[in-house]
């Protein structure tokens, strides 16, 4: 895993180590933490989180708390509806349906029906279930390094997990669509490539059923292709007789600017979305938007219940998060600090060989590591980039199947002051020998 | 599904079917709502429901709040933790290691690592991936009418949802110990019965991975039989190289008394529990409880990581439900309304022939219904029970294969004025002609 603290190594902090063992002890092997040292944030408040000594970090990494740590209106939000009921589905609800007409409301027909689940996870796996339901088929495409969760149906979807065993024998991958490396115009061939993927699936006996696809390629390593690649592609997927997915769990809720989610920037027209991390800015609570053509064969073959999934609490607390997001008017905040910050990091750019590329929309930047001497892919000099802004006190992460792109995803109330300290920080990092 | 409200049936109040409507309209026909005339819940408190009609409802039936709706130390523990940091397991942080050690101090070795999920779906596929891994096969089997969650690889190991098509290739079903059908002693077959189940998978070329069991048999009828039928079981599912996986999502926290687990009362040791339900009271929290051996063979495959996932918030939220079963005695209180409340309905059952069994542990309590005439099953006369209790103000429903068995589940604040008044509404309700 890119940026993971490696379990064997042991921390100089005494404090540090002695919560180190502890969680190994408790929450055992496969957990990993953040950070050569570890972290260990007590406090957060806006773009601010608080460690334990402390000190405190600017936090350029986290989209789950979108409208910042804390905020008072969701907390508001929670503590209300908390104190007043907090029960599941089958009786009747206002908040549920209000949030999910006030939803309903900002995406293209034919998504007309939403359905809630706790988190990203399993909004994908019930994503996948009606689709397979709808097309009858089994056959998924992703990308060569996505991560769509970790249930079992989609981890098997989420190579970047690195599992050890080969992909299932339903599922095919295409890399993403690298603008850095084939350019924009190049960048068409993923239409082709996904409709090659789908004949292959086909040729080998599973039906076609979607291609799930996260709208900023947040685990390849930060890609915003032309609408046209998206049409093209999406014009291959139904040609195919499969179903577009648009997996907003990370692009979604206004953090790639120019509108609520990912995928409308193009004006596409997705027959699943689904929804999660900033949803409820850290309350879990998570979605699927569909077709109703989708839904009804769902239906036919079982019903859909979900314990947790669209309680009153994660209503009130994902409306509060939408208050915000317009009041403060952080989606047009997203376009242009998110544009500001690219320009500044481009600038960087102009000024040090080891950055090869500064691309993303809105409030998800990536920036490419290369090697200074021969521009390859340079993993070690990311994650000597990433430990060292974190030492500074700028908190940011990194992706790509190379592990060399520095992942830049601030909560969506980062303003122009946060992004130059960042970019300042990082300019005195990468003046530093690396 | 046991009380549904017919998708196709109007509501004779006006508000109610505007309600139903939008809800259609919005979330779509895969979702169900319960009882005949769907109820619109507005608040909570306790033991009490009230509807936006005015009205109250004693709740006997919602799990989920388990130390009363809206607690004021579990709304207390929600909101100062939103207001402090909601982050994620990717940080140190001290909230969840204290619950996750406090929790483990109340099992049996081997069970030394707790992960963390968002719901209880989501608990039994990582520990159905975690079997998976440890043994190196498929093979999975589960009772005739269980329900293990929602997510696409636990929701086939869930009959009760009643999907069209078969079970899947690696599944096999066992009838549950059926306590009333069979006898106590006769249910010692359930051990016979599970053997063969994985015999038949290794000779299909599937090998046994996971035996997955309610220990309350919840949707299965509600059955608690002896620990010689557990104890026989587990030996049979560890002889065929199986885990077992003790699915705790109903029947843990105290729910059926003699302790905080429904296993404990029979000193098994599971391979694996799941946890979830009233975890946090309503606030999205589960987890898996595991052998050390077995999240190290995990963790050789994949690392693990969940968002939502044992967050500051849920460990507070879900400590706090610990220190109100702790205050308020609320194990002791289970065993001693429930046993309460079962003599009461036993008492019930020598004046109507209708009622044919009256069985459970603590606040769980199943009674079967029968037609008073042949003695067979009678889901109609069940569900015109729960309905007429609906309408005298007592929530409960149903299950089993047959629909014939009330599911009496209440928060665990249920005190025996409470008990007294859902029998005196039974038995009122019992009076009436069915």
């Amino acid at each position: 895993m890119v940026n993971a603290h490696s379990p064997g190594s042991v921390s100089q902090d005494p404090a540090t180590a002695a919560l180190i063992a502890r969680r190994k002890a408790a929450l055992g092997p496969a957990y990993r933490l953040f950070y050569r040292e570890p972290l260990h944030i007590v406090r957060g408040q806006g773009v601010w989180l608080h460690a334990a000594d402390g000190r405190q970090y600017l936090d350029a990494y986290n989209n789950v708390a979108c409208v910042g740590h804390a905020h008072p209106h969701v907390v508001q939000a929670i503590a209300g509806q908390a104190a007043t009921l907090a029960t599941h589905t089958r009786y009747l609800d206002e908040t549920v349906l209000r949030y999910a007409e006030r939803i309903l409301a900002t995406v293209p027909a034919p998504l007309t029906h939403m359905m809630f689940t706790c988190s990203g996870s399993e909004a994908n796996d019930l994503a996948l279930r009606m689709a397979q339901a709808r097309t009858g088929g089994t056959g998924i495409v992703v990308t060569a390094h996505a991560y769509h969760g970790v249930t079992q149906a989609v981890s098997a979807l989420s190579p970047s997990l690195g599992a050890v065993a080969d992909m299932p024998a339903h599922v095919r991958t295409v890399p993403a669509p690298d603008t850095f490396r084939a350019g924009g115009v190049a960048a068409q061939g993923f239409a082709t490539a996904v409709a090659a993927a789908f004949d292959d699936l086909r040729h080998a006996g599973h039906i076609p059923a979607a291609f799930v696809c996260d709208a900023l390629f947040s685990s390849d390593g930060v890609f915003d292709p032309p609408g046209d690649v998206w049409r093209n592609t999406i014009a291959a997927v139904h040609a195919a007789g499969a179903l577009f997915i648009a997996d907003e769990v990370q692009a979604g809720f206004g953090r790639a600017g120019g509108g609520l989610w990912g995928f409308a920037r193009h004006g596409l027209r997705p027959d699943l979305v689904t929804l999660g991390k900033p949803m409820g800015n850290g309350y879990p609570v998570a979605a699927v938007l569909a077709d109703p053509l989708i839904t009804q064969a769902f239906a036919e073959q079982t019903r859909y219940f979900n314990t947790f999934g669209g309680n009153p609490v994660a209503a009130a607390a994902a409306s509060a998060v939408l208050d915000v997001i317009e009041t403060e008017d952080l989606i047009a905040s997203a376009m242009a600090v998110g544009g500001a910050l690219r320009r500044a990091l481009g600038d960087l750019q102009s000024r040090f060989a080891c950055i090869g590329d500064v691309r993303g929309a809105g409030l998800f930047v990536g920036v490419e590591i290369l090697n200074r001497d021969d521009g390859t892919p340079d993993a070690v000099c990311a994650s000597q980039i990433i430990n060292a802004m974190r030492d500074r006190g700028v908190l940011l992460s990194g992706c790509g199947p190379q592990a060399n792109v520095l992942k830049i995803r601030p909560p969506l109330v980062f303003d122009e002051t946060h992004a130059d300290l960042l970019v300042t920080t990082l300019e005195a990092v990468l003046a530093e020998p690396c």
